[in-house]
């Protein structure tokens, strides 16, 4: 019987970390769907009460300063010409109760002078998430624009594992 | 025995779940590549018979309205000039035999005046899926372009489960 | 019993195949973020020994000619300029120890002439891999642009497995 004990406990821990890795990525991934229909409480959910989120420009610590960030003039007039923050695909290492996610993110506006859309920043995200009672939640998420300033590429290497 | 059996009940279904929500990603990311190689029978069968296609500017009701457009002069013309319908990855909520995914799509073309590529559109997509005997199949696929019309930002608010 | 260990056997193995798919996603996701990065021995390191990476203009074959394009001046170049080699979520099709991940990249670049950013470049990518002692590795990976040459879309119509 310890066999199967043992084989069921393997098992419910890995199915946990599968759990997990999919958890995060969903986390990760509303953060463009929330943010680009304005939802400024939700957004703000996605942090812990005393999250970060450090963009290039701006300092946000907290989840009021990050809803006020998304009922701001600036953000509602993106949205309201025409707007895609495109998280892309996170790569997500989860160890224990901490993850960390890296992935780029685009933002893509309409273009007002012509009949498309345009780049108008490549970014790359270093998140840091942790487990809580009711869900994994983001403790800082650093971006920073990939416009050859080094600290991108920089941000970029911490993010990942280190393989053999 | 009992605690054994509860066990191996709940894994069998965690397991389901977490097979349930990669099935749907491999659904979603497969419309991409059989789109751009106009693969207008494949593309179709991802929907079920009477599954719905509903974009902007044209409704296509059941797999051979779907077949159709990835046939027609217009989307071929995309394909011999260099086209990419990159899909985002999908935001997937799994509920029973149903599940929605969210999702952003660029159609990306090869610039004619140029030596690059340009994005012609950035779009909302807001899917429904049921599991059917053979697999997952959409229900209905809602597309709508993010160029400040306000029902792009509802379909994005629309397709992600409410967290506290 | 015998219903127990059978139970238990085929939850290994769906396990297991989670596990593989979840891993090959993260290795063809981390190649960005090392590319952009500079970790030409990272880079190298995703595919096996003797693994090949064919670009359209360039056949790559093992790690040291893989390491060599990264430390090349061409792409050093572009990381001092400001560039995301954006790797889309990919596919995957796992088939015991070998697997298949289809994918789109985009390479966005700053652009020099104004204040945003460009898509230079969007690829058709077919992955092969194979499971190895140490996990996962890269067997070929081949690229090519969708600027309308028919090989991009015939890349992409081979990395799905057939439905009907």
């Amino acid at each position: 019987m310890s066999g199967i004990e043992e084989r069921l406990a393997l098992l419910e821990e890995r199915t946990r970390r599968l759990e997990d890795e999919l958890e995060v990525t969903r986390l990760v991934l509303s953060y463009g769907p929330l943010a680009d229909s304005g939802g400024a409480d939700a957004v703000a959910a996605l942090w812990e009460p005393g999250g970060v989120y450090d963009v290039d420009e701006l300092l946000m610590n907290g989840r009021a300063e990050i809803a006020a960030m998304v009922r701001s003039d600036a953000h509602q007039g993106w949205i309201a010409r025409g707007c895609a923050h495109v998280i892309g695909a996170p790569h997500v290492t989860v160890t224990g109760d901490d993850a960390v996610a890296l992935c780029y993110s685009l933002m893509i506006v309409k273009d007002r002078s012509g009949d498309g859309f345009r780049v108008r920043r490549a970014t790359a995200n270093h998140w840091t998430l942790r487990r809580r009672p009711d869900g994994w939640r983001v403790v800082t998420r650093v971006n920073r624009v990939l416009d050859g300033r080094s600290e991108s590429p920089e941000l970029l290497a911490a993010g990942l594992p280190v393989t053999s």
